[in-house]
């Protein structure tokens, strides 16, 4: 069984949602948990819930880095910091992958400085997921968008590389045999987008073993159409961040007319939990979280706001990335590009 | 009286609803318009509405530029078309400004063709609105962003043009005194988003005549907060067309939703009518348009499927920025820079 490091203070309700995710995850699987994080305090939230102490050991560390410091100067001088603590555990072998709901850019610096690049991998992405129409019952509701913010600006081969890694990590977490995969570009054809999105259409036109659908524009993306989007990270991280931030727009839009007309104000105050519904989504409450991929070791960020469901669900996804080889996969697909 | 040039043959209702919203325009101001396409079908149009012979002229060609066509090679071999035939008539100054629903890229290109850049101005921008929340009664509740795909990358110094171009085109047409002027980022902080986007931050903030709020991010844009939103194109383009593409998937995921639960079903229809309102919004139909800005001449580029009313505004915007002294008011600022 893969063993699951897990920063117990990362999160906007960190310990608590944390502690009692991995209690549920020790209940329901047989996962291995090393919590990392102020031994005292998770006791104290273990005390409240029912768990599995076979399943869970504690790595006791005082700091913690907090969700609006910098990331560079946290992860440069807070060694002791459990994000850290747990990231050295995994880099050393004492677990297999890694969970945490923290500061996200001191999450993908920690892989930086703790994670090997899988060979040939020149980039790693941070992917992120987001709701769009599903095409048929039982569709995954979510899509995976990669780079969403560890890179800036990308080259052809960077995104190329996304494309891979993204395409093997739906394959196996997402249960699509055959993901299609779309390059996000500012026109479908094959022509658009500069010489940096030429060229990674051109590549990836090539690749058989991937199911490249071709490029996407902005509306297509809520549509679906495509199970991972590639683009590099400015591009990505405005976009997740628009459909994040579009829920609550459209709400207040909503009762800006519900003010006005009577028959819309019933209509809205119906709609609310279809409206709560769909920012669950958004929450990843269900997906667990979203991968850290290029690394040798698996990392899953979680939602800032995950709450005990969340965690759990992403130990769970850990854990059957590491059982899936997804890593390994991803090495394999770029060196059969040489 | 500003003169108006109209491409009468451009847009998903062409000739029909432009030729209505320029007959609707005769009537309710004084501006003079040059319908330009094919003479015997804009007759057939005028004919079933009331309008004021005193201020349209018709300028006969049979070539019109569709929808889907390649815009480069359109605006290369088309030379007869209307929006050709109009971009000459505004370039030899036979009409003051311009006005199409056409074909977005064949605008840009045809501006390019024929309209000379603003003495300092080193690429043009295609400007377009999106809808936002209001912070207060009586605000516009559309704000401007720019570029949405006449550049695909940019440096420092385009998107501080942008950013100039932006402020004097909402301070004259949306009446903001002071418009708040942002760089669209991956990030709040002016250390974020790479090289360009920190030194266009680094001068942005150093311009005095300039209200610059600093950066936004995606969730920002929704929210309002900013008047003009500068961006290089690509990045533009993928946002806008996600904002428009969004309405739709909220539609459908509250579809899926309202299919589950009978409440959600009866909030939905007592909703659609507030969906709708939004949909207009997006739909330009209030706003007529949004400019090509960088040149001596001013475009406006209406949404394609603009119906009377659209058009007949966009008309009024494009007089109004030609007695407002739109273009000359950019140089100034550009000017000021050196």
């Amino acid at each position: 069984m893969p063993i699951i490091a897990i920063d117990a203070m990362g999160g906007d309700h960190a310990p608590g949602e944390i502690v009692k995710g991995v209690a549920r995850a020790s209940l329901e699987t047989d996962i291995d948990c090393l919590l990392v994080g102020d031994e005292r305090r998770i006791q104290e939230v273990l005390e409240t819930v029912p768990y599995n102490p076979e399943h869970i050991s504690i790595v006791d560390c005082r700091d913690a880095i907090g969700m609006d410091e910098d990331p560079h100067e946290a992860v440069k001088n807070r060694r002791d910091a459990s994000l850290l603590v747990a990231t050295r555990a995994v880099a050393e072998g004492r677990a297999n992958a890694m969970v945490s709901a923290g500061n996200t850019g001191a999450c993908v610096l920690a892989c930086a400085r703790d994670f090997r690049l899988l060979k040939g991998i020149r980039r790693a992405a941070l992917a992120s997921v987001y709701p769009r129409h599903t095409e048929y019952t039982g569709q995954d509701p979510l899509a995976l968008v990669l780079d969403v913010g560890a890179t800036i600006r990308c080259e052809a081969e960077e995104l190329v590389q996304f494309a891979l890694m993204g395409s093997a990590y739906a394959r196996r977490i997402s249960k699509v045999p055959s993901p299609r995969v779309a390059l996000l570009n500012m026109g479908v054809e094959a022509s658009k987008g500069g010489e940096t999105l030429v060229a990674a259409h051109r590549r990836l036109r090539r690749m058989p073993a991937l199911n490249f659908v071709g490029n996407v524009e902005g509306n297509d993306l809520a549509r679906g159409g495509a199970d991972v989007i590639v683009c590099e990270g400015l591009l990505g991280n405005v976009v997740l961040k628009l459909v994040e931030g579009i829920a609550e727009v459209f709400t207040d839009v909503a009762s800006a007319a519900a003010r006005r007309r009577l028959t819309w104000r019933i209509g809205l105050a119906l709609l609310a939990r279809g409206i709560e519904r769909l920012r669950e989504l958004t929450d990843y409450t269900q997906y667990g979280g979203a991968p850290i991929l290029g690394f040798e070791n698996l990392f899953i960020k979680c939602h800032g706001r995950s709450n005990a469901r969340a965690v759990a669900n992403a130990v769970k996804v850990a854990a059957k990335a590491v059982r899936d080889r997804v890593p390994a996969e991803i090495a394999e697909a770029v060196a059969s590009l040489r």
